[in-house]
């Protein structure tokens, strides 16, 4: 291990984790810090103080989201390292909230390192990542893609408004509409997170480093045949929309591995028959198809490709088909200079890691937009979260701590 | 044509049959007679009038099945012609009314006709063949299957009682257990009935012979895998429950062409997946299989070879896989002689026709039970049936009903 890294405070950083984990946590059921609420708030006043109790300078600009600033003038592009405090409702303690307190621990081991930095740093967390209102509400803002309309619009789903919900801690949404950042007012963003699947967990790695955060599209497909008695109608008359579902769920890997990439998955998560009785031959399936890649050209052959494939099924079998784009979302690379940060320092500290995409949405992929962006996975237990089951060994917190630390004093020297 | 073929009286059959098509029918929402509602009591009421215009002996048993009489005596074995006047709820005007209009046609043209019958007859009405309160209650009545627990259970969906349900129009459930008929006081029963498949309507023949009633088995399976985001996990670390239902959809076909016969159907109409959300890999598909043939034998080995493919899709796949029989029911084989009686007058009417079985349940299936039974069958429009769009042309329903006279007749004889 190079002697020239630096080392976060492993206890200091393990009590920062714990002391948030019992914020908004409700019996054994999980963390409850969805955006604006009170546990999320509750979180916030935490980690102002955190900020304040090591000298950092505080600043919550209009979409609420908070900066511990080092360094900090108006002038020289800052480094970001940031994620997000709130949660999803019984969440783990981790989706977020490591990013957000490593980067914390971060800043301030380069402040006590006393080390000259060329740029200010910032550690920030964005508001409502996880979707109470909508999703990515601090990162949009940030990046300047919030409009009024959203602001006017957006409700959680009890129908409470993100305006009312700000307004109970005397918070204006509006003021989301200032928040936007110049792009060149950012040298470069970090986000530390848990991998949220199982590769580094099966292969025993502590460090992902993240290339790419995959793009996707989302249909909602159609098949239509005739719903006929089950007894009486036989199998050389039958159009059955389920038969052609399964087949063209059977083609799914054939089109992955003549279309896709490595990382390209495909999914048929949601299914409803009609009538959907037992001895009704299916007239209608509905059903959902999610398809991933982090690559656009890959992603628009698999459309064609799965397009055809539907096609060719509904013809043989009579049945129609029709599919409805539910959305879309555009790959994003990471920037390369991060990625090279990122690598000179898990080198540097000899860390077994791997690269990998992203299969989630993140922060990240809204800073990208406007500035270079990166991301460090560390590994979750057997792959889950959004659960209170999720899990991240010690060592591995550690090591993506220094390997964030590290790569955030090069970006910034 | 034979000179010696009888030949019903077109213009009152077919006013019997649009006079009781009014009753219990709903403007368009077609026809509620179901089992000892109003509808059914008018549909019981007409019936009873129109066997005592026409002089014909009128016998009510236990279980309410109306009986139109001819040559009755308590010693000599009858010749039964029969289906069942109620209805499911929108019917259509042929289903089970169809049945008990040609019996009481054909018993009256044989009483018109003078000729003398070795043997009694019977046109019958069965009570709640539909299944209101379970189905064929009447039948099940008439072979001695019914229990005083079924009495004392017995509950439509609406919670109201098979026993309230009756004594409201003063007939007494209880009554149902003295309906069992001895096996040796038939000679014979006959059902014709519409097809309720697209078979003779697609081949253009006005006739099905019927050879037998398919037998079935219903399963509710179970595959279970591994719910995970569908984003972040790759696909060959997936224990997608879903593909296992697909792969095993798939082999339905080739399961049906290695272990079954022409007639062999096999249906998943129902599936749910959880937790059924776009962007998770389904962790378990639960869904229904309905397997059918005409020969036990046939069913046994379609059992054995679906459980075969199922444990080693499962194996494969990293799934588990459970199933729970919902019912079970085994075929029923028509009885040669009575065929051979529908063949002849077929064959001496120049009717076009086919043999075929049949893939619904009839009243016929539970005669089967404990007397020899036979089934003729006519056109069902496109294979519609339990709908108001039910139709069979009128040249149709002459034929099958010329059929059926001239079975009674041959049988009677």
């Amino acid at each position: 291990m190079s002697a020239e890294e630096l080392h976060i405070n492993v206890e200091r950083l393990r009590d920062d984790i714990d002391t948030l984990a019992q914020i908004g946590r409700y019996q054994d059921q999980g963390i409850y810090r969805m955006a604006f609420i009170e546990g999320d708030m509750a979180g916030r006043d935490w980690f102002r103080q955190r900020v304040s109790d090591c000298g950092l300078d505080f600043y919550q600009d209009g979409a609420a989201n908070l900066h511990a600033r080092l360094n900090w003038d108006d002038k020289t592009p800052s480094v970001i390292a940031g994620s997000h405090l709130d949660t999803v409702p019984g969440a783990g303690h981790l989706d977020g909230a490591l990013g957000v307190v490593c980067a914390l621990e971060a800043v301030r081991v380069l402040q006590e390192s006393g080390i000259a930095l060329a740029r200010p740093l910032e550690a920030v967390s964005f508001s409502d990542e996880e979707g109470r209102f909508g999703g990515m509400f601090g990162s949009q803002s940030f990046i300047g893609r919030v409009t009024p309309e959203y602001l006017h619009q957006a409700c959680d789903l009890d129908g409470i408004s993100l305006t009312t919900a700000m307004a109970q801690y005397g918070l204006d949404a509006n003021q989301a509409l200032r928040a936007q950042r110049r792009s060149n007012s950012i040298h470069a963003y970090v986000e530390l997170h848990i991998e949220q699947g199982p590769v580094l967990d099966r292969k025993g790695l502590s460090i992902g480093i993240v290339d790419a955060i995959t793009g996707l599209f989302k249909w909602e497909i159609t098949l239509s045949g005739a719903a006929n008695h089950a007894g009486t109608t036989p199998m050389d008359m039958r159009a059955d929309a389920f038969q052609g579902l399964a087949e063209f769920a059977g083609q799914l890997d054939r089109v992955l591995a003549e279309y896709g990439s490595p990382r390209s998955t495909a999914t048929i998560g949601r299914v409803e028959l009609k009538p959907g009785a037992a001895n009704v031959v299916p007239g209608q399936a509905i059903f959902s198809l999610d398809v991933r890649d982090t690559d656009s050209h890959i992603l628009e052959a698999l459309a064609d490709a799965l397009r055809r494939s539907l096609s060719a099924i509904a013809r043989r079998r009579g049945l129609m088909f029709e599919f409805q784009v539910l959305s879309e979302i555009s790959p994003v690379q990471c920037d390369a200079s991060i990625m090279s940060a990122i690598e000179a320092s898990v080198s540097a500290l000899e860390l077994p890691s791997t690269h990998l995409s992203s299969g989630a949405a993140h922060d990240a992929q809204m800073i990208a937009g406007i500035a270079p962006a990166g991301m460090i996975f560390v590994p979750s237990k057997e792959g889950r979260s959004h659960s209170a089951a999720e899990w991240t060994a010690w060592n591995d917190i550690e090591a993506g701590a220094n390997t964030l630390l590290n790569t955030l004093k090069r970006l910034a020297s």
